[in-house]
């Protein structure tokens, strides 16, 4: 049986009368104007409490509706009525109005408004958020039995009771939907209201939240891996602190750090949830997409035997006597899953990198997206599927997910993406490129050479040319020079000899970043053997030859893939200021938790 | 351009005369039914040659057909023309009659037929295989030439060339797709047989496959992770000896060691194409179930900051100066995706556990699926849930996949799962199964206590009443005896004080065989600590702690969920000798490669 217990306020604990503030977009020099709307607000409440015919200001000597609210420590509170349906806020309709129905939320706010009547917003998963009063009716309400016989009874304690709750509690109400007046502004859901009759705390919010819901949805600037400096150590108190009524710009923004030390109001913050919701449908855009073409799902291992791709950034563990390491990429298995049979294959899962990099941009662990596929004709298939998935990924959370860019966007201001019409794709050589560089970019980059690799400032600039001329943020770079290559990657046989070697291997870039790499890989184990020398590696390495040795076991078919950062795609599309914004636990070297 | 050469042999090594025998299935007693049948198909291809009107025993001094065939390190050899469709065998169809198309496939078996007339048996992704012949028609050619206009000019020595191809090359042909005079009984595409006039080799296998095809796709029984002793060397060099022609019962099999150290011939069996055929389906029947009703996939890190899982059988990585532990289940994360505000979460990854088992049941990596979800009324509704889903794969297994998994059946025999009809699932209590056990199971389990948890010889021996009783392999048993389940699990409020403690929590079974652990969680920090207590660990250790105050940071609603082991339920489902043939790379503490 549930255990319940009635306090004196929601939790038990003494000053649960910490405010949250109004989480509506309003800016400063609205402030009047709402004062007036509070005034308004505050004549519509009393014609409420009239209508509802409560609440004198004597109160009975035992609480009439004392098994209508309370804190109780179970599923489903006895209290609440057992044939009345449980709604999500996202299915609320018409169909819903003047019937009681039974919402399970977190309350996000609550106000007193005079001591017969309090409004709560709750909010259920993502930012469905509805507004609820809850009107004190007794006594009077039996004087008007006959008037109103299903009318629950509501004292004024229970109204009491349900506006001291916890910001952030998690409830249950049993409530009659109805209509409000006019649209609900400060909620997602405008059209109705819960006149709630029945309140239960479920699982109490402390009364002082490490950061408030506002807070965390506020933009966060200092992403230092640092912990904070003891003059900063008032922003962590500011970002808990009782929010004033005034406009959200006077909200403190935290720190990175205190939205970890935070993990639950972070993630709970609808900014948060958004990029939650992006992130889940550019997955699942990724795989549709390749699975629609024949790709087959597999599973790299992340424990491997060797640190195959070079050695270096790479996390090595104590394994039964031997040495492990954290895979860097599935780069040699997804080119094992075409040599064993498959003809398309794509995997999404960690990668790991031991880079001691304290940046925005760096985690030590991330999600790949990776594929790999036969080549028929010509190495370019791999690039065309590869644009093909990345457009389809751009223009899929443009269709799907236009709410949570709109919501990211009031948070992190950013330019829309521009992408090419289709069949207009920008796809540069890396001669080209450098050439634009030296012709149209910076006086800096007068001098770059095709067969070195570019800077990041490099990028960069190509970015803004490419911009300038065929007017996207999102093209291709192929064609790398042989020493910007790693040595699977395979040269150009059209190569001229003598001049610069090219590979057929390319870049992605989104707004000036590189988001993927990929390029035809070597399938001959001679060839592969020679290019593994001539990059100054040792082919009978650990980890090299094993990998080499498979291409001997039997007849491997042209390939070639490509692998994409998902928290970058996604942190660039968005234009967020750090990658880490864009994971579910960022990784860094100095922090593991949560 | 392509680097052509042209080797008296297909690869240019010496003795390339290893045959593959053939793999079809066919017993010992249909051997002499087989010599005849050998006479019949000698008898046919002399039609055949008088047919293609060729080769007479005097062979030109320059080869006619030289550029038809040949070893090309290219994508595409310029001797395929350009404007013939490149099909896949599965795409192969009644329009394709008297076309010529390309195919880029895997050799898999090839023998002369005199000195004019070569069979191959080409085989691409998955089992999709198909007869080819390639027929000497010159001299002879050129004298009708008025008939046969467009014929290609193919030479004796070209048809040697192609009957001595090593297998496992990856070739290109250009054929002309007929009608074979009766259904090809050796291959997948019985009704189809490509005419070959050109071939290319793009990359060779080796003249001696380390394991052979056939080989490959023998049932294992050896799953030792030990070296083999001196005296089981010659299972290795059986594995890889050219076979006779005899029955597929004399090829022999190998051990799982042999088929790790040939990764390539192992994955491109059929039967571990088929059980990776099936992995990918359950994954997209696991996903695809969850995601339809509300279930948001979410990725839990792997590097964790704290053994939070009790700390046996962790690993352990220097990171940074600090420590890092590889997680051993999501548990924690996806809990705390509820408590940040996600309804329905699910996860499909890595975990990893170091534990020091060298069993056919454990592998020290392996993939999870794991979902959380909110409760509205009952706990139960997590156990619905999963029995639906994992229901739902058993099914779509069944439906989706029976090629796959008649294929797989014929080398590891296994009888049909026995699932429930639909509204007569076995759910039984834990107190009930012991019961079951009591009176009904094995005389040594006549003791058996409700407060005590089971055995493995236990759970087979109520998974065999079981499936007397009920008819069925898959079946839940619920309310688990609280020292039997973690510190998490949440105690039934209805268990009797002074009785046995039960949990919300339950297992599920396959037969015999536990698959999946869930339940309700402890939702309240309170009761989280006092049962963290009670089970002796202390709740300010490292990594207890953050999880227990992610409790107190807002209020969590009641949850439960489950966690289901991918390789074991593939495993178990097919009934295979080890979960080790469900991994794409099995990890065990013995084996990191490849």
């Amino acid at each position: 049986m549930a255990d319940e217990t009635k306090p004196t306020n929601p939790t038990g604990e003494p000053g649960a009368e910490q405010g949250e503030g109004s989480i509506s977009k309003k800016a400063a020099k609205k402030a009047e104007a709402k004062a007036k709307k509070e005034a308004l607000k505050a004549q519509r409440a009393a014609e409420r409490i009239a209508v509802a015919g409560g609440g004198s200001s004597a109160e009975p000597a035992e609480d009439p509706s004392k098994d209508s609210y309370g804190r109780a420590n179970a599923i489903f509170p006895p209290g609440l009525s057992t044939d009345v349906e449980v709604v999500h806020l996202r299915d609320l309709g018409e169909a819903h109005v003047d019937k009681t129905v039974i919402v399970r939320a977190w309350l996000q706010n609550r106000r007193m408004q005079g001591a017969k009547m309090a409004f709560v917003e709750l909010r259920e998963e993502g930012n469905w958020s509805i507004q609820g009063v809850v009107i004190a009716n007794v006594p009077g309400g039996e004087a008007k039995e006959g008037d109103r016989p299903a009318a629950p009874v509501i004292s004024r304690p229970m109204v009491k009771w349900v506006g001291a709750i916890n910001p952030e509690s998690f409830v249950a109400v049993e409530a009659l939907v109805k209509k409000p007046l006019e649209p609900v502004k400060s909620c997602t859901v405008k059209g109705f209201e819960l006149h709630i009759n029945k309140c239960y705390v479920l699982a109490p919010a402390p009364a002082a939240l490490g950061m408030t819901l506002a807070a965390a949805n506020r933009p966060i600037t200092n992403f230092s891996d640092e912990e904070p400096k003891p003059a900063e150590e008032s922003e962590k108190a500011a970002a808990a602190a009782p929010e004033s009524k005034g406009p959200e710009a006077a909200i403190p923004a935290a720190s990175m750090l205190t939205h970890l030390d935070n993990i639950v109001m972070h993630k709970r913050a609808p900014i948060q949830q958004a990029i939650a919701d992006i992130r889940v449908e550019v997955k699942h855009l990724f795989r549709s997409y390749l699975r629609d073409r024949g790709f087959k799902e597999f599973e790299p291992p992340c424990l491997i035997g060797a640190a195959s791709e070079g050695g270096a950034n790479v996390f090595r563990l104590p394994y039964f006597g031997q040495e492990a390491f954290l895979a860097q990429s599935p780069q040699f298995y997804k080119q094992f899953e075409i040599a064993g049979g498959r003809k398309r294959v794509f995997s999404i899962g960690p990668v790991f990198r031991a880079e001691n990099s304290n940046t925005p941009r760096h985690m030590t662990e991330f999600t790949g997206l990776d594929m790999e596929m036969e080549i028929q004709k010509d190495y370019k298939e791999v690039l065309h599927m590869l644009e093909g998935v990345l457009l389809h990924i751009f223009r899929g959370i443009k269709e799907h997910c236009a709410a949570e860019v709109a919501l990211i966007r009031s948070v992190y201001p950013s330019e829309e993406l521009l992408l090419p019409e289709p069949g207009k794709e920008v796809r540069l050589t890396f001669a080209e490129a450098q050439k634009l560089l030296r012709e149209e970019g910076p006086p800096e980059f007068r001098d770059v050479k095709d067969d070195e690799d570019m800077s990041t400032p490099q990028e960069k600039a190509v970015g803004a040319l490419v911009r300038e001329k065929f007017k996207t943020d999102f093209y291709v770079i192929d064609k790398f020079p042989d020493a910007a290559r790693p040595f699977y990657a395979k040269v150009d046989p059209d190569s001229k000899p003598g001049g610069p070697q090219v590979t057929n291997a390319f870049d992605f870039f989104l707004r000036g970043q590189e988001i993927l790499s990929g390029g035809q890989r070597i399938n001959d184990p001679d060839e592969l053997e020679a290019r593994i020398r001539a990059k100054g590696i040792d082919p009978s390495s650990a980890g090299i030859k094993e990998y080499v040795d498979v291409f001997r076991q039997a007849g491997v078919p042209p390939h070639g893939g490509g692998g994409i950062g998902l928290d970058r795609i996604i942190a660039w599309y968005l234009a967020l200021p750090s990658v880490h914004l864009a994971a579910y636990y960022p990784r860094t070297p100095k922090r593991l938790l949560p």
